[in-house]
């Protein structure tokens, strides 16, 4: 008990407005977001259709009553739509404020100085930033070869490990069996997160039947085209949704937002259609870089990882001509890749002209 | 170094999913939504005339764009007009998803477990749920006579002293010279909570000027009658702003809200003559209710703390007339008070002769 004491006067003495963990971070730096109009934009994985033509009528339509009253908490007319579609209870989903706020959420519901965060690498570069802003320690575990699940992710003791299916930035997936067996391995919660999986051939919303410890992350960003309204969703078993739905704000999801998101998931038929487009120019990309010597492995994702040795030149070239892709250049083992988002065919040929040009050189 | 790990292993044995505080919180209880549209309803300080005709026509002119793409992380256009509106730099100011949203990033940003938390009591009843969320110690300092700034606050040694300003429940109001003298003598920041300062006669942004521990929190659900999109703002000195802005998520407030709150604080004109019909409702409010026998403090908000001693059976038999107000009932010192939003002309008539019913049975 007297240590406890020395501790908190040392602690004491150097106090500054913030908490020495926030002093120090760096923060998140999100995607470059150009103002100009002529932009080839595939940075941010944005998807490059509008949104369904229901979501512009609803807002068009939306009755002043739903700005003037605060909004029902937790979002249930989009609970009761994403179930039906999803084909589970509303009581297995909470609304969230984007993907983002999901994660911000879980790492405030299971980490702390005592409860590590762990996640394999390279992936989605929020986690780090966020486990920093709750003082938890973070166990990195780089992927195994091919970006296999790494055996030693089991190990590490970790209250909360997340697997960003499929992974960004390397637009690979693991498979749900492979997760269900790392689930049943894990001491506490896996959180898969899923952003991307509208764009794959599986998910893992099954694994909530047979594990309590495992939550699907969801957003309305990437295949709904709806990445301005901020709109992401938290899918597990109830005592799970329950526990974290005391640490959300308790309006975290705006009413417009709430009605807008709930429009876009009820419109399956324009939502599939839009899915379709852009895997079938991913195809078409993925072949066409690897024709130009970029090594991309095979993508589940509505962007490509493209490994080139002058990654560094060929990002700054593009950025001259217009063409913004996303480049990790000091994160470990992305200093030779660039992130390709899946843009409009006419976008996808613009940046394959660019390449073609910039490597002939 | 051994204690430390000795400490660990007993935390570790009982471990759960939940961080045990998150296990043990019940969690912050939103007044009452009734969905019935024929109800009085004043219980949750809404404005009760729509928002800015300015707001609506923004809506339904929305640019599928906005949609589809991120927004900008920082909502530049809303601090740009918020701005030249209130004097200020646009770096002064951080924009959040409501004023919810502001309170947490300053409970993440400045109190952990040995940064305390401070505020006068009773108050927004957010605060304890808050901390408790963030693991950080809370010293509940009561108002003294009349509301007024307990001495006591200054000596508690809080890393985050909350005042709200306007206070709720309460409705009083504290004048900035007190403000700026706990300022200067605290250690830590002190953050005022305006929510409800539209409707006071003063306000505290000129603190920021001279004080760099002074956050100024504001909200854009009362007094411009948007409590649907969600959307707050913090006002400081660049580097608090700086720092906080590390620990909000990156995309925190949507595309149409940006939009909806820009366009409400731009009609300066519309917004001040609602203002102002809210104000002169609360005086005719307060003399009717005092007249009934009810004991209520002056408000420099848009609701009212009313005093009886039969505040519990005089709540119920309002609900059963379809007449909603707030009733903290096992909130020290409000189990005898009631907070009664001021609604339009009619409502609060309608509220004054149900409680003369009610009082004459």
């Amino acid at each position: 008990m007297p240590v406890c004491i020395i501790i908190l006067i040392i602690l004491r003495t150097d106090m500054g407005y913030f908490r020495e963990n926030i002093e120090k971070t760096v923060g998140y730096t999100p995607g470059f977001q150009p103002k100009a109009a002529d932009v080839v934009k595939l940075n941010t994985n944005e998807n490059p259709y509008p949104p369904s033509p229901e979501v512009i009528q609803a807002l068009t339509n939306i009755d002043p009553e739903k700005l003037r009253r605060y909004p029902q908490p937790t979002g249930d007319d989009f609970r009761q739509a994403a179930a039906q579609v999803l084909s589970i209870a509303p009581d297995n989903i909470m609304c969230t404020n984007g993907g983002d706020d999901m994660l911000t959420i879980a790492i405030r519901s299971f980490c702390d100085p005592l409860r590590p965060l762990a996640y394999p690498t390279p992936t989605y570069s929020l986690y780090p930033v966020l486990a920093n802003i709750q003082n938890a320690p973070v166990a990195e575990v780089p992927f195994s070869n091919n970006y296999e699940l790494p055996e030693k992710l089991t190990n590490v003791g970790a209250a909360l490990t997340i697997v960003c299916n499929p992974n960004a930035p390397s637009a690979t997936y693991i498979s749900k069996d492979k997760l269900a067996q790392l689930a049943g391995n894990l001491e506490g919660v896996l959180l898969i997160d899923e952003a991307y999986v509208d764009f794959a051939e599986d998910n893992c919303i099954s694994l909530i039947n047979d594990f309590d410890n495992v939550i699907i992350l969801r957003s309305m960003s990437k295949g709904y085209s709806l990445a301005g309204i901020r709109f992401g969703f938290a899918i597990a078993c109830k005592s799970l949704i329950d526990g974290m739905m005391k640490v959300k704000d308790s309006y975290n999801t705006d009413a417009v937002a709430v009605e807008a998101a709930t429009q876009a998931i009820k419109d399956q038929a324009y939502f599939k259609e839009n899915v379709e487009k852009v895997k079938a120019d991913r195809k078409i990309l993925t072949e066409k870089l690897r024709a130009l010597g970029f090594v991309v492995p095979d993508s589940s994702a509505n962007f490509v990882l493209a490994q080139n040795p002058k990654a560094d030149e060929i990002y700054n070239k593009l950025a001259e001509k217009n063409i913004y892709v996303r480049y990790f250049k000091n994160l470990p083992g992305l200093g030779d890749k660039l992130r390709i988002t899946v843009g409009t065919t006419r976008q996808n040929q613009a940046l394959i002209d660019a390449l073609k040009e910039i490597l002939s050189e």
